[in-house]
């Protein structure tokens, strides 16, 4: 079976697909733009997922569970929200199937249709809205800090695995507030945590922004993005905060009581990362050779593959190579012992190659006998010859350069495609040449965003928080602006 | 708020309910049939989950996930399936909403119907089995050890929060052996993990057995259970693992190379918990009190509250609190110190009462004096006054004797309400008159089952794995039997 990986220059779309494929992480289903996600994609959006849930806990929040479905009627409510999310989605309208008078099979029994139809779930803010109406009285029962691990289904035309599916994953945190002030720092707090697992976890480095009013959440007063830029210059939405004002409050009727017995509409938030990480993941370090993970995140940081003739061989060396996992599983290391028989040591290569797993260890029988082993990393593919002395240590510190290296080598390639630039055609030249994000003045009307759109299929990506206030003119129309904002293609 | 709850001997129904609410597990949502778990019910179930999906892992599984929606045609392929489970069902027809021609809102787009409907899966062995025909060719590709936590959905006319919804939350394990050996040990394997997690976890005795045919899962060879016994003698299924031989793999034409380089189809196994447990925790061990929770389970293992008046009381017995919380922290234990201000301390002790808090410690001024400390334990409603010294220590083990106490209780329970009976007449009246689980001789037929349902609502919960063999009479019909089983009223 070759496993081998389109290369990037070749076709960057097709390298996407074959590292998600053939690296195991994912396929597609036989229901239409659903995807199945395989053991191996499972558990490193497993290890994203434990590790967000933590840093949501360390911030005060809880997890809940709502339901799949939310009743046809209930995404009318808030003008916005309608507009955008009751349009392509998947409508439950009968509760019975029959069997076929006229055959084999089961048809839909008529007689079972609802009453009013139920939508499966693109988003929870409506039917949740419904719900703390009852648990919201007084200023004594805010804020309420809650999150929800759940399936969501946006019906998509055009799907591509982790990036664009009918069917993902995700968590949305969903808080209740006396004030405007505290749902605002609480839209800031989460767009901050995101930002933190995105750099400190996944080593891809973000901006953080916010969106500019056509691109804000269906609903949302305030969208804050956090925006990745992957190998071929396009950015990535990696997760976004929305601060939702007392919309949903006032579209469900939500009131309390506040500390000076008046009654008044209570403030949202909502946020949300999903299984498109995973997406962002795999474009942000990955090679022609497969996949590049991140320690932090790897399910198997170590593989060690013992190289043998004979029974005997493999004892010996197996041997050694247990003690060495086991210090490393000491430190907390999670480590994979390959002796399978029937793979010879260069498949094995390959496969953990094409996996991404961090560091690969092998050992023969000179290395046993002159007491050395092979350390070969991920990252960079550079191999070495060391002692066995102290190796955990070397390992241990080994995976923590790694870490920072994938994370520094995307900050550099970031830096390298941000180019400022002040003239229209210079911007629709590069974008074509170079590609990359564009540090741009812009306006601030929607229709100068929608001609650049139009013109160069590229969009504001966010207007960014941490920017220099610096006076220029609109790219486009010369008109005044008081900061640059980012423009780029994107997924 | 009062929150009190009906007592069990006035109305045992209204009483789970009670709890469920008040103790702010669960509610009704707006939409029929599908509950809201609360943060503080879904906090238990987490615990379940990560407890389960350890033990999941220590037994070599992976996790995976597939899509919530499965093709119609899908339930009709494997016969007995389809009769099971192709009946109370979400049906997608559209996969589109549009604005109301004729006025407000939004109304399903005729345009947008699917060419097939799609079912919100009540189960995944069909598209499991569909996504497993790619992954293997060979013995080489098995077993494959799969579990999935997912939402299903089986529309339900009648429900009740945690036993019987429209949509639960859940686990389906899905395995894939090259034998029917290694399949049916697979099976037995995973339900002694359901019988480990609920005795050792949950506190809830349980007996393993085997169902009767016609109780067994649709698409099943075998089918085994874990019977746990609730406080008004009724059973409840908590569990049920199947050897489901190689029905779905001839379904889905699932065929593998053995070693012997023949074809032959995969041997199948599917096994799952829901958020049914909840249910069978909740009616195990509560009381007229409120919740009563096994330690190892409890998202709050000890609650602290402080007696106080003024700042500086509390200034003072609070830093004492948070010196012993930090002690038992350092244990692994949980601790919540409520210090707030607007609730008396009586208001707590119920609240806790009622949330099932397995510990409390209470401290007073004098208690601050005098070096001591109150402590009570949830299951027995016992108080002490204790030397604060070495009291972590006493905690810890308090802990764990609370958790063996409330599994003993529950089993002595379980013995008293056992009895073994031979006459079809005096099962009938003890049935009545004092409920439980009843050890019967039974001929084996279908049509003797039946007739002891229709006519006592009882069924025949299982045929215990570990019951001795012993000759005898089948109770209605006078025909031999070899073994006693278990017949009783049931959730
Ligand atoms: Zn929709
Ligand atoms: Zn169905």
């Amino acid at each position: 079976m070759a496993k081998e990986v389109t290369p990037r220059s070749e076709n960057y779309s097709l390298w996407y697909n074959d590292i998600v494929l053939k690296a195991n992480l994912a396929e597609n289903s036989a229901v239409r733009g659903c995807m199945v996600i395989k053991p191996y994609g499972y558990a490193i959006w497993e290890k994203m997922q434990r590790t967000l849930d933590q840093m949501f806990k360390d911030t005060g929040h809880e997890n809940a569970y709502f339901p799949v479905f939310i009743p046809k009627s209930f995404l009318s409510k808030e003008a916005a929200h309608v507009e955008g999310f009751a349009k392509e989605c998947a409508v439950v309208t009968h509760y019975r199937l029959k069997n076929d008078p006229n055959g084999k099979g089961v048809v839909v029994d008529p007689e079972a249709k609802l009453e009013e139809e139920l939508i499966v779930r693109p988003t929870s803010e409506t039917i949740i809205w419904n719900t703390y109406k009852n648990w919201i009285q007084s200023y004594r029962d805010l804020p309420i800090l809650v999150n929800q691990w759940a399936n969501v289904v946006r019906w998509e035309m055009r799907t591509r695995l982790f990036l664009r599916t009918a069917e993902f994953l995700w968590q949305e945190g969903h808080t209740a507030h006396a004030t405007s002030q505290e749902a605002l720092e609480e839209t800031e707090r989460m767009i901050n945590v995101y930002a933190d697992f995105a750099e400190n976890w996944m080593g891809v480095p973000v901006t953080i922004g916010r969106k500019s009013p056509s691109e804000r959440f269906a609903g949302a007063v305030e969208t804050y993005t956090i925006e990745a830029m992957m190998q071929d210059g396009k950015a990535l939405q990696s997760g976004t905060s929305h601060f939702l004002g007392q919309n949903f409050a006032k579209a469900f009727d939500v009131q309390f009581t506040n500390k000076e017995g008046k009654l008044d509409y209570v403030w949202a938030t909502s946020w949300g990362v999903s299984t498109r990480l995973m997406g962002a993941l795999i474009m942000s370090h990955s090679d022609d050779n497969g996949l590049v993970l991140p320690p932090k995140l790897a399910p198997i940081q170590v593989v060690m593959v013992p190289i043998y003739k004979g029974a005997e061989e493999l004892a010996s060396i197996s041997g050694k190579l247990k003690e060495i996992k086991k210090q490393l599983e000491a430190k907390g290391i999670s480590v994979k012992l390959d002796d399978r028989d029937n793979f010879k040591p260069g498949f094995k290569f390959a496969e953990y190659e094409l996996k991404g797993v961090p560091v690969r260890v092998a050992m023969g029988p000179r290395d046993f006998q002159n007491g050395t082993i092979e350390i070969a990393r991920r990252d960079t593919l550079e191999k070495q010859s060391l002692s066995q002395e102290g190796i955990a240590e070397y390992i241990e510190q080994l995976l923590t350069d790694i870490q920072q290296n994938i994370y520094n080598k995307a900050l550099a390639r970031r830096k390298e495609m941000t180019t400022k630039v002040d003239s229209y055609d210079e911007f629709k030249r590069l974008l074509d040449e170079k590609g990359g994000f564009f540090l741009c003045h812009w306006d601030g009307t929607a229709e100068t965003e929608e001609l650049i759109k139009e013109e160069t299929k590229a969009t504001i990506r966010c207007i960014p928080l941490d920017g220099e206030m610096e006076e220029g003119k609109c790219m486009v129309t010369g008109k005044p602006s008081k900061q640059r904002v980012i423009i780029a293609r994107s997924y």
